[in-house]
Protein backbone atom coordinates (compact mmCIF):
# COMPACT_ATOMS: atom_id res chain seq x y z
CA UNK A 1 0.00 0.00 0.00
CA UNK A 2 1.28 3.68 -0.67
CA UNK A 3 1.57 5.84 1.88
CA UNK A 4 0.89 9.62 0.67
CA UNK A 5 3.68 11.53 2.38
CA UNK A 6 2.78 15.49 3.25
CA UNK A 7 5.21 18.41 4.21
CA UNK A 8 4.09 21.72 4.96
CA UNK A 9 5.27 22.95 1.81
CA UNK A 10 2.88 20.14 0.53
CA UNK A 11 -0.54 22.21 -1.49
CA UNK A 12 -3.76 20.65 0.23
CA UNK A 13 -5.60 20.93 -3.60
CA UNK A 14 -2.30 18.82 -4.85
CA UNK A 15 -2.72 16.07 -2.00
CA UNK A 16 -6.19 16.17 -2.12
CA UNK A 17 -6.29 15.12 -5.38
CA UNK A 18 -3.81 11.68 -4.89
CA UNK A 19 -6.06 11.01 -1.63
CA UNK A 20 -9.29 10.46 -4.05
CA UNK A 21 -7.40 8.93 -6.57
CA UNK A 22 -6.09 6.45 -4.53
CA UNK A 23 -9.58 6.27 -2.42
CA UNK A 24 -11.01 5.37 -5.50
CA UNK A 25 -8.49 2.42 -6.55
CA UNK A 26 -8.25 1.11 -3.15
CA UNK A 27 -10.93 2.93 -0.76
CA UNK A 28 -8.45 3.56 1.56
CA UNK A 29 -5.57 5.62 2.31
CA UNK A 30 -2.58 7.11 4.68
CA UNK A 31 -0.95 10.07 4.63
CA UNK A 32 1.79 10.65 6.68
CA UNK A 33 2.70 13.79 8.24
CA UNK A 34 5.74 15.05 10.45
CA UNK A 35 4.92 18.65 12.22
CA UNK A 36 2.36 20.94 12.81
CA UNK A 37 2.70 22.26 9.18
CA UNK A 38 2.17 19.07 7.54
CA UNK A 39 -0.32 17.74 9.57
CA UNK A 40 -1.91 21.20 8.91
CA UNK A 41 -1.94 20.36 4.89
CA UNK A 42 -2.92 17.13 5.87
CA UNK A 43 -6.10 17.81 7.40
CA UNK A 44 -6.99 20.38 4.83
CA UNK A 45 -6.39 17.88 1.80
CA UNK A 46 -9.09 15.38 3.59
CA UNK A 47 -11.48 18.37 4.01
CA UNK A 48 -11.40 19.15 0.57
CA UNK A 49 -10.93 15.39 -0.54
CA UNK A 50 -14.04 14.94 1.40
CA UNK A 51 -15.57 17.66 -0.26
CA UNK A 52 -15.51 16.65 -4.17
CA UNK A 53 -15.87 13.01 -2.71
CA UNK A 54 -19.32 13.86 -1.42
CA UNK A 55 -20.22 15.25 -4.64
CA UNK A 56 -20.08 11.68 -6.06
CA UNK A 57 -22.03 9.98 -3.16
CA UNK A 58 -18.60 8.54 -1.90
CA UNK A 59 -18.74 9.70 2.10
CA UNK A 60 -14.96 9.50 3.77
CA UNK A 61 -14.31 9.11 7.06
CA UNK A 62 -10.36 10.53 8.66
CA UNK A 63 -9.00 8.24 12.10
CA UNK A 64 -5.66 9.91 13.19
CA UNK A 65 -3.00 8.03 14.94
CA UNK A 66 0.41 8.58 16.39
CA UNK A 67 3.36 6.51 14.44
CA UNK A 68 6.83 6.03 15.56
CA UNK A 69 9.74 6.59 13.15
CA UNK A 70 13.41 6.85 13.27
CA UNK A 71 14.92 9.88 10.88
CA UNK A 72 18.28 9.60 10.31
CA UNK A 73 18.76 8.06 13.55
CA UNK A 74 16.00 9.84 15.31
CA UNK A 75 13.27 9.13 17.03
CA UNK A 76 10.18 10.94 16.01
CA UNK A 77 6.81 10.53 15.94
CA UNK A 78 4.54 11.00 12.96
CA UNK A 79 0.90 11.61 12.58
CA UNK A 80 -0.75 9.01 10.69
CA UNK A 81 -3.84 10.11 8.61
CA UNK A 82 -6.10 7.05 7.84
CA UNK A 83 -9.09 7.57 5.31
CA UNK A 84 -11.29 5.53 4.61
CA UNK A 85 -14.57 4.70 2.40
CA UNK A 86 -17.35 4.35 4.05
CA UNK B 1 -23.64 22.57 21.68
CA UNK B 2 -20.00 23.81 22.94
CA UNK B 3 -17.32 24.11 20.35
CA UNK B 4 -13.58 23.26 21.94
CA UNK B 5 -11.56 26.08 20.78
CA UNK B 6 -7.80 24.38 19.97
CA UNK B 7 -4.71 26.92 20.06
CA UNK B 8 -1.32 26.14 19.35
CA UNK B 9 -0.47 26.33 23.14
CA UNK B 10 -3.11 23.76 23.82
CA UNK B 11 -1.95 20.26 25.79
CA UNK B 12 -3.44 17.55 23.63
CA UNK B 13 -3.95 15.60 26.71
CA UNK B 14 -6.22 18.10 28.55
CA UNK B 15 -8.02 18.61 24.95
CA UNK B 16 -8.54 14.90 24.62
CA UNK B 17 -9.94 14.71 28.13
CA UNK B 18 -12.16 17.59 26.86
CA UNK B 19 -13.37 15.58 23.91
CA UNK B 20 -13.78 12.28 25.63
CA UNK B 21 -15.81 14.08 28.38
CA UNK B 22 -17.73 15.63 25.61
CA UNK B 23 -18.28 12.74 23.40
CA UNK B 24 -19.60 10.63 26.42
CA UNK B 25 -22.25 13.63 27.09
CA UNK B 26 -23.11 14.16 23.21
CA UNK B 27 -21.63 11.03 21.02
CA UNK B 28 -20.38 14.31 19.02
CA UNK B 29 -18.01 16.94 19.46
CA UNK B 30 -16.44 20.10 17.84
CA UNK B 31 -13.13 21.54 18.11
CA UNK B 32 -12.40 24.39 16.05
CA UNK B 33 -8.76 25.21 15.38
CA UNK B 34 -6.90 28.23 13.38
CA UNK B 35 -3.70 27.90 12.15
CA UNK B 36 -1.02 24.80 11.94
CA UNK B 37 -0.32 24.73 15.22
CA UNK B 38 -3.62 24.45 16.36
CA UNK B 39 -4.75 21.84 14.00
CA UNK B 40 -1.92 19.90 15.13
CA UNK B 41 -2.79 19.83 18.70
CA UNK B 42 -6.24 19.31 18.06
CA UNK B 43 -5.37 16.35 15.67
CA UNK B 44 -3.55 14.73 18.61
CA UNK B 45 -5.72 15.19 20.84
CA UNK B 46 -8.45 13.21 18.96
CA UNK B 47 -5.83 10.02 18.26
CA UNK B 48 -5.18 10.25 22.12
CA UNK B 49 -9.22 10.27 22.61
CA UNK B 50 -9.52 7.57 20.03
CA UNK B 51 -6.98 5.05 21.76
CA UNK B 52 -8.50 5.93 25.24
CA UNK B 53 -12.14 5.49 24.37
CA UNK B 54 -11.12 2.23 22.16
CA UNK B 55 -10.44 0.51 25.47
CA UNK B 56 -13.82 1.36 26.60
CA UNK B 57 -15.32 -0.06 23.57
CA UNK B 58 -15.81 3.26 21.84
CA UNK B 59 -15.07 3.68 18.29
CA UNK B 60 -15.03 8.06 17.15
CA UNK B 61 -14.44 9.00 14.01
CA UNK B 62 -13.14 12.44 12.84
CA UNK B 63 -14.40 14.64 10.00
CA UNK B 64 -12.29 17.69 9.20
CA UNK B 65 -14.52 20.47 7.56
CA UNK B 66 -13.64 24.37 6.61
CA UNK B 67 -14.81 26.91 8.76
CA UNK B 68 -15.39 30.68 7.85
CA UNK B 69 -14.72 32.84 10.86
CA UNK B 70 -14.77 36.70 11.37
CA UNK B 71 -11.57 38.06 13.70
CA UNK B 72 -11.30 41.52 14.54
CA UNK B 73 -12.90 42.41 11.61
CA UNK B 74 -11.09 39.96 9.92
CA UNK B 75 -12.10 36.73 7.65
CA UNK B 76 -9.54 33.85 8.61
CA UNK B 77 -10.43 30.21 7.82
CA UNK B 78 -10.26 27.83 10.62
CA UNK B 79 -10.59 24.02 10.31
CA UNK B 80 -13.42 22.70 12.39
CA UNK B 81 -12.60 18.88 13.64
CA UNK B 82 -16.04 17.08 13.94
CA UNK B 83 -16.05 14.24 16.16
CA UNK B 84 -18.85 11.60 16.17
CA UNK B 85 -18.91 8.11 17.98
CA UNK B 86 -19.73 5.50 15.71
Amino acid sequence: MEILKVAAESEPKKVAGALIETLKEEEYAELQAIGAGAVNQGVKAVAIAKGKLKSEGIDITLIPAFMDLEIEGEDRTAIKLIVECN
